[in-house]
């Protein structure tokens, strides 16, 4: 390569341990998966996977998801109900900017997922951010700013939440739920990392809760199967999802990921996104063990954490008078790096947290990053 | 299938001929050829191109891709000056929605493609139509404009035109390019069609003349292998890609389409794209040639038109009284359709024009179609 390219999830220089990198590590790329669906789909002898696509994405697909969400949810989803996405990122943009005007209020838990920040406040959203516990979203706290707001949407990570790994319970779903219907916002629930689930079932999705037509619930195969096939979805109501498909660069050029779709479904029907998933479930989970064991171990009692169900991340707290981007620097010269707290604040809050992400490196180098922290810590410290 | 799904680009009943398609046809589809890259890509053994990609686009696609657009022009092509897109449709939305506000001028050609005028629009863009020639873009027109308006930017098809297949002069692209400079507006240049030329080179295209960072240049594999692919790339200066790397959900999504644009790599290691170029060109041009007989047998002489010289479509002209949306339902009885001239107007005009498609069917579908076309006009008159 004769030049360099920027590259904010993965840009790691030789050597560093990041646990910032929020992404599946090469060890849990499914290449071989890939490889099979890729196989299958070209021996199908049709073509028109190549074509464009419906607005909504290929109806096959569309099945194929259906029936496996519902196998996973343990309950009916419709594939009426889905819509075809360019990943949850993509689906963010669009919803936002096509039922918002400037100017109107999002609600965001604090803390939330940092690179969602930017792509409200480009679309003008004024974001206004509500306390979290380990129930999630604290829906008294909601009540109270719906007297000072009428926000348009509430956006919220229900499960498994980055960065704070908590889940919302399933009562203040209902709750938000009926909120949403009373004070007309849009509930925008990003559950990617709801089948990414490790110890104990989390509550039935918001995806299965979209009656009212006050909810989109987005998933993606970025966490379950590759981020790079940029493909994820949206569940929401027959009403909602219209509106989606009449957007202009959606009915350009139809299904938002049509090649892509298409090999995951093919994994679909050979099970191997199924057989897949059960083996992410069980790595992500000693990952996670590993981590939970070498930070209490290293970093030993200055930092608090809830040892994650399921997802991605560990939330670490310090002491209230630590201000974790302090540490950057020792930590970089230690060759480790992580995500500050005040990154997921809306309101440059929370500089004593610290977010660590255990899906990306293996358990070995999960401890030996942790290691490497321990000691910058204690440099910084003298 | 269980249900149905809309499909704006595709939706065609069973017998029926539409020359309204502007896709290519099942018979141009590269199954072949994309078989041949996934599995090349597979037997790469590196499965990080299921992992994020730089927001740019991964550079060694970019590589490959430079130097095919670089052999392609005759010119050469520096890979930072691409960044990868969902599709021309996708960045067309992405540039306008980040470069303009609600209230802005935008310029197009009149005709110009009927489904950016609703991307424009959603956005809040005022949309203003300049007449063409058989030189494309009247440019003492767009001065004349000038003096009213101050628009944020020029948005023209320059190269084998949709609808009117007529490809803007070099001299034209070097006033507009001034224009541009002078008057502080952005050309928007959708180049999709400029390496689908049959008959005679077309001038170089505006992705080569972005040194004053006034251009985006809008390209797309849709044309050249397959739409459902969704690949697409910007050709800008640094300053311009630099902020479109930056916009939120590009951000976080990283590559618009990873995926998909390391299939492609393959196709383009392979030389498959290029051979592919060389056989639809001449489909093309073998089709072009009898879609402009049978009008010339079927329809007479209330009808003119030029002949393409490349691209997807042939803009048919009747006299000044005819309404061509008044004969859909004639023609559909015929089990023909077309999209009619008003569509591709940003004023409700052109009526009495009627574009046809000739990449969809094969040559003896195309005459069918115009026989059928024929028939309806004369029931139609009776």
């Amino acid at each position: 390569m004769t030049f360099t390219l920027r590259s904010t999830q993965i840009e790691v220089p030789e050597g560093m341990i990041d646990f910032g990198v929020g992404q599946p590590g090469p060890s849990t790329l499914p290449g071989a998966i890939i490889q099979q669906a890729m196989a299958h789909r070209a021996a199908q002898e049709d073509a028109l996977y190549l074509s464009y696509g419906p607005e909504q994405g290929d109806g096959q697909f569309l099945e194929c998801l259906a029936d496996f969400l519902s196998n996973e949810y343990g309950l009916p989803v419709a594939p009426t109900s889905l819509m075809v996405s360019g990943g949850a990122s993509q689906a963010l943009d669009l919803i936002v900017s096509y039922f918002s005007q400037p100017g109107d209020t999002i609600f965001v838990e604090e803390p939330t997922y940092f690179l969602a920040l930017p792509i409200f406040r480009e679309r003008g959203l004024n974001v206004v951010g509500l306390p979290m516990d380990e129930g999630g979203l604290i829906i008294e706290a909601l009540e109270e700013a719906l007297k000072e707001h009428s926000p348009r949407f509430v956006y919220t990570i229900p499960v498994h939440h980055n960065p704070s790994s908590v889940t919302l319970s399933a009562e203040r779903r209902q709750k938000l739920v009926r909120l949403s219907e009373i004070h007309n916002f849009y509930i925008l629930a990003d559950e990617v990392y709801q089948l990414l689930t490790y110890t104990s079932a989390p509550p039935i999705p918001f995806g299965t809760m979209i009656e009212s037509e006050r909810v989109f619930s987005l998933g993606s195969f970025s966490k379950i199967l590759g981020p790079g096939l940029r493909l994820g979805w949206i569940q929401a109501g027959p009403t909602l999802l219209e509106q989606l498909m009449n957007v202009g660069f959606v009915f350009s050029g139809g299904s938002l990921n049509q090649f892509s779709s298409h090999i995951v479904r093919s994994a679909l029907e050979l099970g191997l996104q199924q057989q897949f998933l059960t083996t992410i479930r069980q790595t992500y989970r000693d990952r996670s063990d590993a981590l939970c064991q070498a930070i209490r171990e290293h970093l030993g009692e200055t930092v608090s954490f809830r040892t994650p169900t399921g997802g991605y991340f560990l939330w670490a707290k310090f002491p209230q008078e630590a201000n974790t981007s302090d540490w950057l620097r020792a930590a970089a010269e230690h060759q480790v790096r992580f995500q500050p707290g005040i990154n997921f604040s809306s309101d440059s809050e929370l500089k004593n947290y610290m977010r660590f992400c255990f899906a990306h490196y293996t358990r070995e180098e999960l401890v030996e990053g942790v290691k490497r922290l321990a000691a910058a810590l204690k440099t910084n410290r003298n």
